[in-house]
């Protein structure tokens, strides 16, 4: 019996990960009760957001310009290309470990069953960037799931097809887990102690 | 070195309870890859609720009119009025007994501390309600906490001025308990437990 309106934000705020009924509810009731500036202020940026941001034309991050900080950078070391799957676990190595190289955002993993492929994981992008010659090494820090390894697999035949030296990251990641919740400390050691992919 | 856009949008989305910066960091890219339609529409939702909701005249619950739904209703029973300190205990109550009365909704409790007393909770107008003749049971459903006794103990006093018989949730509350999180079975025996106030 609450107001339309009302019942129609709780309704939506469900979107968000990780929000079930009951903290959608406080959430609405929240922002309405104490801070109704700043909700309107997070419904511009939110509106503007899903406009306005799009993919890098390099390394396919979220970007609002065609290409991100990273990749206009001309501070960062060009000759290493990291693949991740996604803009959070590019965020986590980067908070993590002092790798001043370029990344290459997934946004996703292989799954063929679910109908993912190289295409959609814009692979044929970065075999471009491997055959322009610039990368030496390509680190793959996909996750040490079970999509994950397969990705990893795909991408280090990939690089060498290209001439290009794979490198995964040390096992020191929990089995099955995802990168982007593993703890600052083992991802910086992981990071640090990745070996080249065997033959 | 995100998007500074998305910074602000990751920045923006902790204004919402419980939300750290990591489920920040999360809702945002989880809306970008997945859902930028429904992130549209709850911005939007967001934008427009807070602009168009206001009180109810009448009870002080959220409403996008001058009256809300219940309190427009003419199937309630009129001589009965509720207390609660909050739209969500309203809603808890509404969802977990078969109360058929009005609502008062106090929106916080008094709290001399922190500048909260009668004229921030509204009670002048729920004074004037009681003075109307009308209301026969002034039921206090103010939480089991120190500040909800001392609102509950003067509301008590206020009815009895106005010739109303206050009564008060039965003590099946979890002591120190918000009555937002207490569940639907314990909600609905302390509300049809409820006893006189005594003198
Ligand atoms: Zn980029
Ligand atoms: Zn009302």
């Amino acid at each position: 019996m609450s107001a339309p309106l009302l019942d129609q934000l709780i309704a939506a705020l469900r979107i968000l990960p990780g929000v079930g009924p009951k903290s959608a509810q406080r959430m609405a009731y929240h922002v309405l009760e104490r801070d109704r500036e700043r909700a309107a202020e997070l419904a511009r940026l939110l509106a503007e957001a899903v406009e306005v941001i799009g993919r890098c034309e390099s390394c396919r991050d979220f970007s609002q310009d065609p290409l991100c900080r990273v990749c206009q950078s001309s501070g960062r070391e060009r000759s290493q290309l990291c693949v991740v799957e996604s803009p959070a676990d590019r965020l986590a190595i980067e908070q993590a470990t002092g790798f001043r190289g370029l990344y290459f955002v997934l946004l996703g993993r292989l799954s063929p069953l679910d109908g993912i492929g190289p295409q959609e994981l814009g692979l044929e992008h970065l075999g471009q960037r491997l055959a322009a010659g610039e990368i030496s090494e390509l680190i793959i820090a996909t996750s040490a799931t079970v999509e994950g390894e397969a990705t990893a697999h795909y991408l280090a035949q990939l690089a060498r097809r290209h001439g290009v030296q794979p490198s995964r990251l040390a096992q020191g990641l929990p089995l099955g887990g995802e990168l982007e919740y593993v703890d600052r400390g083992t991802l910086s050691h992981a990071f640090g102690s990745r070996a080249e992919v065997p033959r």
